[in-house]
């Protein structure tokens, strides 16, 4: 995804303190706003560009347009030792995330399960950020989320489900097991950066709002911000041949936890009538209520080598498992930097002199410049 | 997947009938034989024909070269008031999975959540059936199984995982949702059906020993059975293009519930030394702990309404909700008689011959005809 050309490197920690700086410019105290940023750094450490530095001026349009309410108080409408269901009010999705995550783990540490449904909450950035707290305390992680619709259903052509990603994590030496993606062919972000780019993406990736293929980012995406139709295909694509209505099925799973368990909206029903109206799903399990966490451990990371090391296919030189990716680029970036598109920095240094930040003493004498082609609306 | 020139129709009480008598001469008591029939012909009312009558004489096979044990008694080696491990001890994996599932429904009725992980087990059917269990209750279901390794990785050559299919069900008017397929594009059923047929299968389904894509499905399946290399793609296809690493994460899944949460073998260990092998796991989540489950049964059941109505694709009259087509299948087979392969009725005619049964008593003047193409190996 990386493209050189387009693309500048800037240290994580110059990131970091840009970021602390505008959440707390936005509102948020010091400790959300701390939140808030590792989440989105969590993002680009991990090399998902496209969910990092890429969204900070979606939440302050989000803050600014009252999306994102910054003083909502979540409210617990329902508890159990193993579930809970909590309202966020419009509050930020990140915090909502949260705190709904350490909910789930602390029921599972006492209960051996802990499943929060969270309703009335705004897009809360990458799935796995939340799962992985999970794993990161010896549990299985899983977050889940919907999103405002953009997946068109197998044979419809209006987008009825949102991306709706599903993430999955799991401990593993050496490395976790870390399964985080979209229930789409690929992500809206991936959209963007594309559109940003100006380049066309790959067939199958998305359909016109007549439910024609089409290659072309900023047409769809305009389509979408449009609300004129079509959108992204769910994984396995337009049809039953390949899959279509397994992708479609995944994505109603993501509904599932999120707005239905919430009662809350459904992706059809987010950004509509000036609400977020988005919702999440979190769900901790403890492996000691199975057996002894280290051989269960064990015996998975065995599993997970013992794909690695399968044999390649023509012309591959290696397998990979789910967070490998993740794993390699947080040293990669933190030694090199995390590369932001210019046409994110363009974005960055607007929302700067907005906010009365000086770009300048986090940037320097870096001047962004996006491409031509580049779509600019609100989508 | 109906093939009228390849396919005889025969009432479901005469092939309930034969699939009593059958089960009971392999060894099984009357009450488990009407637990595996239910099973297996379940599936054939769901227009699910890869998994009916179709696998009949595999499990006949399991019994007599000693994958299936059919006096084994499971042991529950772990269990708390969320969560059990069942060593199933090589038994039949219908019984096995109709007692797990029972066991994850008593938990969530107490306690909220039931998840069982069995070991040791042998193919269990659908994995539908089980999930089903639960949302007839009113709760919510999940089963997965792994299986004999036949999902080639991205960028392997050799199958490391199974098809893997995960269900998921709940309750919903007037059609409960029901989610219930293989993590890969498409079954080693399907593929066997199509060899049955002697049909090429669509691009994209399968590679080859060298890992190039093929067509043929008595090559995939020959080349499987000895164990020579290639096998299915997961879910969106060999790259990561059109997302087969994510389709690899979901089978990935269902190994974790299955294989990894009982410490029994996973995919790549199934049918190796004498031993399916083969590990389930089930869920079952009670929407009582997340509000009023008439609400929410309420509230899904208008997401899936929209679902219905959403504007259609160009050519397309239809947009379907996951279950809506087993459920109207359910209604025509019993009417017009369940769809049989002439190439399975001529397994039928073996396994009734062998066993001593009449097949005319139940089939009466019927003469089975396979086509010539067909791969007749212990796939
Ligand atoms: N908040 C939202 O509304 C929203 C919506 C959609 C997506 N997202 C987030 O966007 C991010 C990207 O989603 P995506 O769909 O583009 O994911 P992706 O296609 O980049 O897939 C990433 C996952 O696949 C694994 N992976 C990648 N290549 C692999 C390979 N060859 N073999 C094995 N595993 C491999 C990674 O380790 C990771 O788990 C996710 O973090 C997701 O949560 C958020
Ligand atoms: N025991 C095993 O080892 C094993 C292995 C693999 C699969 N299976 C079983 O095989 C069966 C078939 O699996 P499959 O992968 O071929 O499934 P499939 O491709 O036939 O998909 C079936 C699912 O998709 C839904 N569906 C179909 N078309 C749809 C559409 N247009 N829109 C919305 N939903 C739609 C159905 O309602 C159902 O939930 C499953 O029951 C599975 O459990 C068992």
């Amino acid at each position: 995804m990386a493209d050189a050309k387009n693309t500048v490197l800037f240290p994580y920690e110059t990131l970091k303190k840009l970021s602390m700086d505008a959440f707390q410019k936005f509102g948020f105290t010091e400790k959300e706003a701390d939140i808030i940023q590792d989440v989105l750094l969590t993002s680009d450490l991990f090399g998902i560009q496209s969910h990092g530095m890429q969204r900070m001026v979606r939440y302050h349009k989000g803050i600014t347009n009252g999306l994102i309410k910054i003083d909502a108080k979540p409210e617990i409408v329902k508890e159990t030792p193993i579930s809970a269901v909590i309202d966020g009010h419009d509050g930020m999705g990140q915090l909502l995330g949260h705190k709904a995550m350490e909910m789930a783990i602390e029921k599972a540490k006492k209960s051996g399960v802990g499943i929060v449904s969270v309703r009335n909450s705004n897009h809360y950035g990458i799935a796995g950020y939340y799962a992985k707290m999970a794993s990161d305390q010896g549990l299985i992680g899983f977050s889940c989320t919907n999103s405002e619709a953009i997946m068109v259903p197998v044979y419809a052509r209006k987008a009825m489900l949102g991306s709706n990603p599903i993430a999955w994590t799991v401990p593993a030496d050496p490395v976790d097991f870390f399964f985080d993606c979209s229930t789409t062919v690929v992500t809206r972000g991936k959209l963007e950066m594309y559109n940003k780019m100006g380049k066309a993406t790959p067939d199958g990736w998305a359909v016109n709002k007549d439910g024609v293929p089409s290659t072309d980012a900023a047409e769809v995406l305009g389509n979408i911000s449009r609300h004129e139709g079509g959108g992204i295909l769910p994984l396995g694509g337009a049809t039953e041949v390949l899959g279509g209505h397994k992708g479609y099925g995944n994505g109603m799973i993501a509904e599932l936890f999120s707005s239905i368990l919430s009662q809350g909206g459904t992706s059809n029903k987010c950004m509509v009538g000036g609400k977020s109206n988005i919702c999440h799903g979190f769900m901790a399990i403890n492996p000691e209520f199975f057996g002894d966490p280290a051989e269960i451990k064990k015996h998975f990371s065995q599993f997970l080598q013992e794909l690695r090391e399968a044999p390649k296919a023509q012309g591959q030189d290696r397998i990979y498992t789910h967070g490998e990716k993740e794993h390699e680029s947080v040293a990669k970036v933190k030694a090199e930097g995390i590369p932001v598109l210019n046409g994110t920095m363009l974005e960055v240094q607007d929302l700067c002199n907005e906010l009365g930040l000086d770009f300048k003493s986090y940037f320097g004498d870096y001047v962004p410049e996006a491409p031509a082609t580049m779509f600019k609306g609100n989508y």
